[in-house]
C-alpha cells in the first residue's frame, strides 16, 4: 500500500511517478470503500484524486494556503494529511468533518461548506501575506457548479483588478450537484468542445514537459510561450475580462502534468485561473453514469451503486407531488430551484412542467429576488431551497418579497439537525424567517400537513414559508390528511401540569416526553405549536395561567423560543417558561438521533430536563 | 413649460423632437431645485434626464415594466409619470419615497433600494410574462457601480442562458457612489475608451438614423448589419459570455438617438444589453466636478453646492480616527469597505493607509468572506458597511466569521432609522447579529464610546459588530473618553419604580423620558445596555424584582426586545416588562425627529407607553 506511507503533503513528493497512479487507485478504493458503509460525498471527490495529488506535489501545504470551495471534494486531501487512519469516522456522529475545519488540520486553510466563498477567502488570505510581505502560495479550488453563485465573481472581479497573486483552480465537471445550468455553464462547455482544448488534449502534455525545470527565467519563458500558449489553449474572454490569467482546459487525470503545471503558476505574480477538465465519479462506473444520485449519497451496495436501507418517506417528495397536484389546475403556479432540483424533491414537477420549473444554479438570492418579479408579474412561485442555503437571502426576502408583501412560498427543505454538520444545520430559519415582516412561518411535522400548508400558502396572497426536514421522522397525526391547514395550534395530547408548545419535527419527541413524565405523574399537554408567525394567540391566551415549555429544533436566539417570551411580557403574563432548543454554534454533525440526544432534544433528555426544572420553578 | 404638460409616458411620446431638450433642462432644473431644498440623490439623477426620457418615449409604460436598480436614478421618472405636483415631498415625512414603489404608482414596477436586484426581478417579471404568452417588454435600468454585485451575473447567467426576452439598459458613468472599483468597471472603462467607442460617437447617430422605420423585417435587418454593428460598437466579450447581446457603447445624451435603439431593441426576442455612457451630475457643473459629495446630500446651496446647514458629529469619522490612531500602532489593521469609503469615514484610512484599504465595490457578501481570509491569514481587518447592507451577508458572518471564531470586527454604521426609509432601515441590526454565536454585538451611544468599543474590538480575538447612527445625536456621557471599554451596562440616573434598558442611540430619549416621568413622580433607573451579546447579566440579576422597560431603535421581533423577556423567563423572573422598539414594517421615512415620534420612540411618545403600561401593569 503506498497510501500507509503518506502522512503529509512532504510523503506525496517522495513518490516516484510511478506510484502515482497506484496511489490514486487506493485513495479511490478508500474513499468508494468508506463512503458506501457511512455514506458522504462520493462522485465529486472521486473526480478530483489526480488533481489532489498534483496540488499536494506541486505546493509546500500547509505553508501554502489550500482552500477548497464547498468542500464536497477534500476526501482525498484528507486522506493525505494525516487523516486516514481516523477515515472511517468521516461524517460520523464525534468523527471528521466531512468539509475542511480549520480545528481539524493545519492542511485545511479555511472552514467551507457554502458555495462560493473560497475565491473571497483566498483574496483575503493573499492579502494578509502581501501586507508582511510573505511568499506563500493561496490555491482556491473552485467547481465550475460554485461559479454560478455571484460571490463568485465580486471576488474575481476584486482580486482581478488588484492584481493579488493568488491561483483559482476551477475543477470543471461540468455539474454540481445535478447538471449545471446558466450561462457560464455554457461558456465552460463551449471552452471544453471547441477545437483548442481537442488539440490541446495531444498537444499539451508534450507542451507541459517542454517547460524548463529550473524556473529562473520562467516569467519570460511563460511571455514568450503566451502566444504559442493562446494556440495551444483555448481563446477565453470571460476570465480575462475580470483580470485573471486563464490556463486551460488541461485534463484532470494527467497527474504530471498538472503538477508542472502549478509549478509554474506558482511562480507567476498575478492572479491565474486553471480550468483543470474532471469527470465526476471517475473510476467508480456506478457514479459515472449516475453522479447525482452518487454526488451525496447514504451507505450503499458497492457492486451495485444502490442505496442499503430504504430512505425514509421524503417530505421534500410530498413538496413536489402536492405542487404537480396543484399545477394541473392552476397555471400560474411556477416553481423556482437553486441547483437542486432533484433534491429537494421536484424532479417530478420538473417532468411534467418543464417550462415552469426554473432552475438557476447555486445562486439562491437571485432565485428569491428572480421569484418576487415572478410574483410581482401575477405567477404564484414555489422556492425550494434548503434552511441553512436561505440564509444567504435574508436581505432578498426582506426587501424584494416581505416588503413589497409579494406571494412567494418558501419550501424550506433540510429544517432542524442535518448529518453534514455546522455548515448545514437548519437551525436559523425560524429565527430570521420571523424577523421578516408579514411573513406567515411554518413549520410541518409530517408529510400530510406538510401538503396541507402548500395548498393553504395558495390562498394567501402574501409570502409564506413552509419548514421541515429531509424526512418524515414522526408518525403523529398533526394534521389530517384532506382538512383545508389553518394557522393554528391544535392539542395533541391534555395535560393540566404544564403545557409543551412542539415546533414541528420535535412534536414527536414532546409526545413521547409526555408520557414518559406521564410515567413521574406529570401530566404535560402538547400542543403542535407549527405555525410560529403569527403565534396563535388563542392558545397563549388560554394558557396564560400555565407553565410551559417551548420545544424546536432550532437555535434558542430566535423562533418559539424569543416569541413566546416576548409575547408573554407584553401580555403581562408571569409565568414559569422552559424554551428548549438548539444552544450556541451547532457543531455536532451525523446521525439525527446521536445529535439530538448531544443536544438535549430527544424525548429522555426533554423529559428529563423538564421534570427537573418543574422541581425548581416550584422550590 | 413643457414639463406641465406631461402626466405619463404618453404626454412624453407626443412631444416634438424641438422639446426633448427644453423638457431635459426643466427636468434638471426641478431635480436641483428640489434636492437642494429637501436633500436627496443628485449626481446619479441628473446623470440620467436624456436616457430616461428615451426610455418612456420608446416603451408603453406602464403595461411595459421599468426597473430601476437601486433607485438613485429615479427622479425624472417620477417626475414624467403623475408624481410633478408632490414631487417637493420627496424623502420627506409622508411624502413621495426617494425609491421606486409600486405602491405609489403603476409606472413602478418593483421595489428597489440596495443594489444589483433589478435583472433578477426583470428575469422574474420576463418568465411571467411569457407564462402566460404576453408580448410586453422589461427593463432593468442597472448603473455600472450595482455591476459590482454578484447577483447581477448570477442574473445575467440565468437569463442570457435560457434567452428570455428582456432589456437590461447598463447606466455607465464610471462610477457607484465613488470611483468604481473591480474588474468589471476597468473592462467598461477600456470599452468605453477604446478606438471603437470614439469612432462610433461620430457615426452611432447616422447609423441610428439609417435603421427602418417600419420595423417590419427587423430582426433580419438587425443580423444583416451585426458585422456593420461590431465596427461601429466595441467588440464585448463579457457580456457576450454571459448570453446578451450586447449593443454599445452609446452617447447617453443623444434623445434621438437612445429612443430609436430602445425601439429596435424590443423588438429582439432575445436577452440584450444596451451600453449607455452618461455623466454622474450632468449640466448642474457642481455635481459634475464633485459626483461623490453629491451623490445624496443634504439641502445645499445651488449656487457653490455647499451643504446648508453642517452635518452632526459624523460617527463614522470618529470610528476612522481611532482606526487611523491603532494602525500607526498595530501594522496587522486594515479595512474593508463595500464602495463606501468616504461615507463610512475611512476617506482619512484611505490616504494615510492606501494599501490598508480594500474597497471591494458594492459586494458585502465578498467583504465579509474576503475579511474572514485576511483574519484566518493574521490581519485584523475592520468591515465598514451600512447596518441595512449587511443583511446581504448574513450568512458570511455566520459561517466564514462567527463559525471560524476570526477576530473580525463589523463597523455597522447608519444603525437606526434613516432617511432613506423602508429599504434602508438600519433596524434589524441587532435581531440577525445576535443570533450569529459568538460575535460580541455593541451599539454606540456616542463618538467616545464608538471609539472606545473599537480599541476595546481588537482586545478581543473573536468577532465583534459595534453599531452607529449617522450622527452622534445624543451628549449623554454614556463612557468617558479614555475609559477602556467594558462590556457592561452603566447606570445613568437611578430611580426605584422601574428601569429603562436603553440601546444606543436611544439612550438620550430614555434620559429624556425619565425627565418626564420624574415629574410624573414615577422615578425610573436608566442603564446604558449597549452591550446586547453578551447582555449584562450583573444588572440584570441585580434587576431581578425590578420592572423593566427595553428601548431599541430596532424591530422589536429580536435583538434587546427578544433576549431580555427570554433571560427573564430562563432565569424565572416573572416581573413585568415593556419592551419599545419598531414594529413591523418600518415604513416610515425622512426627518429622524418624525419618524421616532411615528414609531412612538421620541422621549414624549416612550414617557407616555411607561406611565400607561405601568399604571396598567399595576392593575
Amino acid at each position: 500500500m503506498v497510501l500507509e506511507r503518506i502522512h503529509s503533503s512532504e510523503d506525496v513528493k517522495r513518490l516516484s511517478s510511478k506510484e502515482l497512479p497506484v496511489l490514486a487507485q487506493e485513495l479511490r478504493a478508500r474513499i468508494i470503500d468508506s463512503v458506501s458503509r457511512n455514506g458522504g460525498h462520493l462522485a465529486s471527490n472521486l473526480g478530483v484524486v489526480e488533481l489532489t495529488i498534483a496540488l499536494h506535489r506541486a505546493f509546500d501545504f500547509p505553508k501554502d494556503a489550500l482552500i477548497f470551495d464547498v468542500g464536497h471534494q477534500c476526501y482525498a486531501h484528507k486522506l493525505l494529511t494525516g487523516r486516514a487512519d481516523s477515515f472511517d469516522t468521516l461524517r460520523q456522529f464525534g468523527g471528521l468533518a466531512g468539509f475542511p475545519r480549520r480545528e481539524e488540520s493545519p492542511y485545511d486553510a479555511f472552514d467551507t461548506g457554502h458555495a462560493s466563498t473560497a475565491i473571497s477567502a483566498a483574496a483575503g488570505m493573499a492579502r494578509a501575506r502581501d501586507l508582511v510581505g510573505g511568499s506563500q502560495s493561496v490555491v482556491a479550488v473552485v467547481g465550475d457548479g460554485a461559479l454560478t453563485g455571484g460571490m463568485c465573481y465580486e471576488a474575481l472581479s476584486d482580486a482581478g483588478s488588484s492584481k493579488l497573486r493568488m491561483i483559482v483552480v476551477l475543477n470543471d465537471n461540468g455539474m454540481s450537484i445535478s447538471r449545471n445550468v446558466g450561462a457560464v455553464s455554457r461558456y465552460l462547455t463551449h471552452m471544453r468542445s471547441s477545437k483548442g482544448w481537442f488539440e490541446a488534449k495531444h498537444v499539451v502534455g508534450d507542451f507541459l514537459r517542454r517547460i524548463p525545470v529550473v524556473g529562473n527565467s520562467l516569467h519570460a519563458f511563460f511571455q514568450r510561450i503566451k502566444n504559442s500558449l493562446r494556440n495551444i489553449f483555448v481563446q477565453d474572454r470571460l476570465f480575462d475580462s475580470l483580470g485573471f490569467h486563464y490556463l486551460g482546459p488541461v485534463d484532470g487525470r494527467d497527474i504530471t502534468g498538472l503538477e508542472r503545471l502549478f509549478r509554474r503558476a506558482r511562480q507567476l505574480d498575478e492572479p491565474v485561473l486553471i480550468h483543470v477538465v474532471t469527470k465526476k465519479g471517475r473510476g467508480y462506473s456506478q457514479a459515472e453514469s449516475d453522479p447525482t444520485r452518487l454526488h451525496g449519497t447514504p451507505p450503499f451496495d458497492v457492486h451495485t451503486g444502490e442505496p442499503l436501507s430504504p430512505a425514509g418517506k421524503s417530505m421534500g417528495k410530498a413538496a413536489g407531488d402536492a405542487l404537480c397536484a396543484m399545477a394541473a389546475a392552476d397555471s400560474r403556479i411556477v416553481a423556482v430551484t437553486a441547483a437542486m432540483t432533484g433534491s429537494t424533491g421536484l424532479g417530478e414537477f420538473a417532468s411534467r412542467y418543464p417550462d415552469r420549473l426554473y432552475d438557476v444554479g447555486i445562486a439562491e438570492e437571485h432565485a428569491v429576488t428572480m421569484a418576487a418579479g415572478l410574483a410581482a408579474g401575477g405567477a404564484r412561485p414555489f422556492v425550494a431551497i434548503y434552511d441553512s442555503f436561505l440564509q444567504r437571502a435574508y436581505d432578498q426576502i426582506l426587501l424584494d418579497v416581505c416588503e413589497q408583501h409579494l406571494p412567494v412560498c418558501f419550501l424550506v427543505d433540510r429544517a432542524g439537525l442535518i448529518e453534514d454538520g455546522v455548515t448545514h444545520q437548519g437551525v436559523y430559519g425560524n429565527a430570521f424567517l420571523t424577523q421578516m415582516p408579514g411573513l406567515t412561518v411554518l413549520n410541518a411535522a409530517t408529510c400530510d400537513e406538510l401538503q396541507a400548508m402548500i395548498r393553504y400558502a395558495l390562498t394567501l396572497d402574501a409570502p409564506v414559508a413552509i419548514r421541515y426536514g429531509k424526512t418524515e421522522t414522526e408518525n403523529v397525526a398533526v394534521w389530517p390528511r384532506e382538512k383545508p391547514y389553518a394557522p393554528m395550534w391544535p392539542l395533541l395530547r391534555t395535560g393540566d401540569e404544564l403545557a409543551i408548545l412542539a415546533c414541528g419535527a420535535m412534536v414527536g419527541q414532546a409526545m413521547r416526553a409526555a408520557e414518559l413524565l406521564d410515567q413521574q405523574s406529570l401530566r404535560c399537554a402538547v400542543y403542535a405549536a407549527d405555525c410560529i408567525q403569527p403565534l396563535d394567540e388563542n392558545v397563549l391566551n388560554q394558557l396564560k395561567d400555565s407553565k410551559l415549555v417551548t420545544l424546536e429544533e432550532g437555535v434558542v436566539s430566535g423562533g418559539l423560543s424569543s416569541l413566546v417570551p416576548a409575547w408573554r411580557a407584553a401580555h403581562g403574563v408571569c409565568k414559569p417558561l422552559l424554551t428548549l432548543g438548539v444552544e450556541g454554534l451547532c457543531a455536532t454533525q451525523g446521525d439525527h438521533t446521536l445529535q439530538l440526544r448531544a443536544q438535549g432534544l430527544d424525548a429522555e433528555s426533554v423529559a428529563r430536563r423538564i421534570a427537573q426544572w418543574n422541581k425548581e420553578s416550584k422550590a
